[in-house]
């Protein structure tokens, strides 16, 4: 148990948590965005950071500290949080960007952990390999065996109150990554940054990155806070927190700005391309693309900075509210129609639907049914795993229509695409209750299909008849033979043909 | 050829206009937004709509005016631009709205166009017959008899330099809305209504709303500037673009305000239901929830409402350089997920493919595929239409590997789903240039073989061999007998053993 991360709520792997930074005497709620600040740029200061966009923690690097003597001095002499002028949670990292950029730094994990120690950092991290992705699995390994003695080295050093990351490596070896996860959820360290996910993003591998980081997820305990190390694209956020990650640092808003890129939810455009600002930002709202452009370098590259936070931390403002409302999903699938890669990660999480199906809370406000790709969600696994749960007996009804007056049947259960059968007495219970659209696809009648084929595994004994609303022919076929399938339509007939065939009896009877 | 309305630059049947008002003095760039202004209720002044809105055209109500003493001789002494103070357009309506919902009014076209005329209005309004959705087709009729009877009312007045609406109405009737279109666009009058799509919005019929806007538009020429008569919630504004709706008016900005609702491109929230602001307006990045709920009344009315309005016009803002970018459809996917409802509407679109296809331009930046649905997008229609003008010619491999090198076909074309087949010059052409997720979904490999018969409808004389790379099952069975359907792998393998035996005959000859 790790006592300085509490969760509050949570939607599918998604949650609410509260972040315990003893150092700074601060707690901070995740999902939380730390921006990046360099110590040579200022380009919005950390002062303005926590007091306009409300960031409760930012991160910044010491090596960079380390290596500049004017900022070391000072970060000696002052403190990170005077020389920075911020009152929240800071953490460093620790040269291992450089490490991997340039090929070789010239620290340990000891001796930096002890700078950052003595710079008076929040959260640390340690000299780890961020491994890139595709290299041959003996690298991999190998590297994980550094970064693995990296955490060992760390947790030998006497850090007091700070927090200490511990990176899950592995690149793209799912089964690396899990058992990098479970290493480091087995070490004394506090926080769990899944690294060397940037490269995967920056080449649009979003599927790739969904398993790498659903893999470290498995290795790691529910109660572990995860950083998703190097991003913060408001992009690719609402999907990262349904995974399962906490923390996410963005360079981006700054980096960005320098080079005339606005970042949206739906991705990243050039200010020289565009004729409208489609944002409700204040500098949107103030200024028109021609204003911007005519502002001076600096001006405008400030002045994009805060565009990109502004909608980086109103996107996380947007998951948590959706955490509230148990509506994450349908935002991870709006933003999985901002760019084909972004489906790609999308579909990615739905291979992991058994894993999420775990932590996604069984009761929720509303089910919308919202395209293909909502008949594969973890409710609907849910439902059918469930099916061993109920019992059916005897001639049973299974019907999208309504309850038939005769007595032909001892009972009739309700049919509902994506979910299949279910007694009429949970009509009322999430997540049967779903919205679906009058235009459903066949993803969501073969999935009812495979519904009645689950009920009928579990119910040898009864007999069961399906009277379907016009299923289309791919999901008839998922429909055991044992089950007698009839449309609608038939069924109605049939009834009310048997009901006055049961009224002439009668009527010779007398 | 309507001389007011001219159109920039296109998008699906979405368009950029400028709509010149003669009587303002004033050229309305369109899409646009017509806050709806109750001269009765100051909830934001018309000043602040025109200075921090940016709103070019607003639209109020004549008889309310007319029937209020004070509010009438007022707007008769000093004109409605200077009574409300506003400098852009002003349309006003004429009564129908009170004429449905209370069954009669006071009025009739020739009086009411007389005296929005005396008031200063700019595009005035007739008395039409707003029909609801559902009536009997005789009552859709007999409606739409005093509909075409109050515009040839309309244009026996003489109006002068003000415009005037013609509306479309119909009920639910497909054909009656495209009758109605015909015969508005046929009039002399200027700005054409899509009237009584409110009920079906407000019972989330998006589907039905399509399908009547569709069928209007049918009717009306492509050059007539149509508004979507009470349509103004931001969810639903990129989906009614892209159906060719240029004006927009919206009055829940303003009564939602009323009663605590808080308006997102997702849908509505309850201001009390929020734990977080999730957007990036002004209002949202000064205040917290806690905060807004603590303002008075008013207070709070009047700043939920200055955040419906930049939610408004900065969604307005985003497809209109989604139009410039020629990703309007893209934007429609995303907003369809906001609810099953905007599904239903969305697919209800793509019913309309042929509709859409005829006015989307044929090359764009980029296509992304992002759902199922992208399957269906015009430009596959279009591609599969345009396999007439293909000629393939003897012995032709369509292929998604690379060209083989032996010579045994002696064509080799590219297949790439959600496509078809295409000479490879073609390959850097729009939409083949589409980006998709490696994790495609089977609507997208159906539609390819559709292309494949498509081609070899058009082409019987050829002989045709596919190579695809592991397609379904439900998309090689719409591949024709007469291709030879291999694997890419079978392929790869056979050409390799062909090249082994050609090099080895040719050892003999030596």
């Amino acid at each position: 148990m790790r006592d300085h991360f509490e969760i509050r709520d949570g939607d599918l792997a998604g949650r609410i948590g509260r972040l315990t930074v003893p150092r700074a005497g601060v707690t901070v709620e995740t999902p939380a965005l730390l921006p990046v600040v360099n110590p040579n740029i200022d380009t919005i200061s950390p002062a303005k950071l926590e007091s306009e966009f409300g960031a409760e923690i930012l991160i910044t690097n010491s090596y960079i500290i380390k290596k500049n003597d004017h900022l070391r001095e000072e970060a000696l002499d002052v403190g990170l949080h005077e020389m920075l002028d911020f009152d929240g949670a800071i953490m460093t990292d620790s040269g291992s960007f450089q490490l991997a950029e340039y090929g070789e730094i010239d620290t340990t994990t000891a001796e930096i952990l002890q700078f950052q120690h003595d710079i008076g950092t929040d959260i640390a991290t340690p000299v780890d390999i961020p491994t890139p992705p595709d290299v041959d699995r003996e690298q991999a390994e190998e590297d994980l065996k550094i970064t693995k003695q990296a955490i060992a080295d760390a947790e030998a050093v006497d850090t007091g109150e700070m927090l200490v990351n511990a990176p899950v490596q592995g690149s793209t070896y799912p089964d690396l990554r899990e058992e990098a996860g479970r290493h480091a959820y087995e070490s004394a360290l506090d926080v769990f940054p899944v690294g060397a996910v940037v490269p995967m993003m920056n080449a649009y591998r979003y599927g790739d990155m969904v398993d790498a980081v659903a893999a470290a997820k498995r290795g790691l305990g529910v109660d572990a806070p995860v950083h998703l190390f190097g991003a913060g694209h408001p992009m690719m956020l609402a999907l990262a927190v349904a995974l399962g990650c906490d923390l996410f640092d963005s360079a981006a808003y700054a980096l960005y700005a320098r080079d005339g890129r606005y970042l949206t939810v739906r991705g990243t455009e050039h200010l020289e391309d565009l004729e409208y600002l489609p944002c409700t930002c204040p500098i949107c709202t103030e200024y028109s693309p021609d204003e911007l452009r005519a502002k001076g370098e600096k001006t405008q590259e400030k002045l994009l900075a805060e565009h990109n936070l502004h909608v980086t931390f109103a996107e996380l403002r947007r998951i948590k509210q959706a955490i509230r409302d148990g509506d994450l999903m349908e935002l991870v699938e709006e933003r999985a129609r901002s760019h084909p890669a972004m489906l790609d990660g999308y579909r990615a999480l739905l291979d992991h639907v058994d894993q999420l199906e775990r932590e996604d809370p069984a009761s929720k406000g509303a089910f919308f049914y919202v395209s293909n790709e909502s008949a594969h969600r973890p409710e609907v696994a849910r439902h059918h795993a469930r099916m061993d749960r109920l019992t059916a007996e005897g001639n049973v009804l299974l019907t999208e229509g309504g309850i038939p007056s005769g007595d032909e049947f001892d009972d009739a259960w309700r049919v509902v695409p994506p979910f299949g059968p279910f007694p009429r007495a949970l009509s009322e219970t999430y997540p049967l209750t779903a919205e679906v659209p009058e235009r459903l696809d066949r993803d969501a009648y073969e999935q009812a299909a495979r519904g009645v084929a689950r009920l009928v595994e579990e119910n040898p004994d009864a007999t069961f008849t399906l009277a379907h609303g016009d299923w289309p022919e791919s999901a008839l076929s998922a429909v055991p033979d044992t089950v007698a399938v009839e449309s609608l339509e038939e069924v109605t007939e049939k009834l009310a043909e048997t009901a006055k065939s049961d009224a002439s009896t009668g009527a010779e009877d007398e």
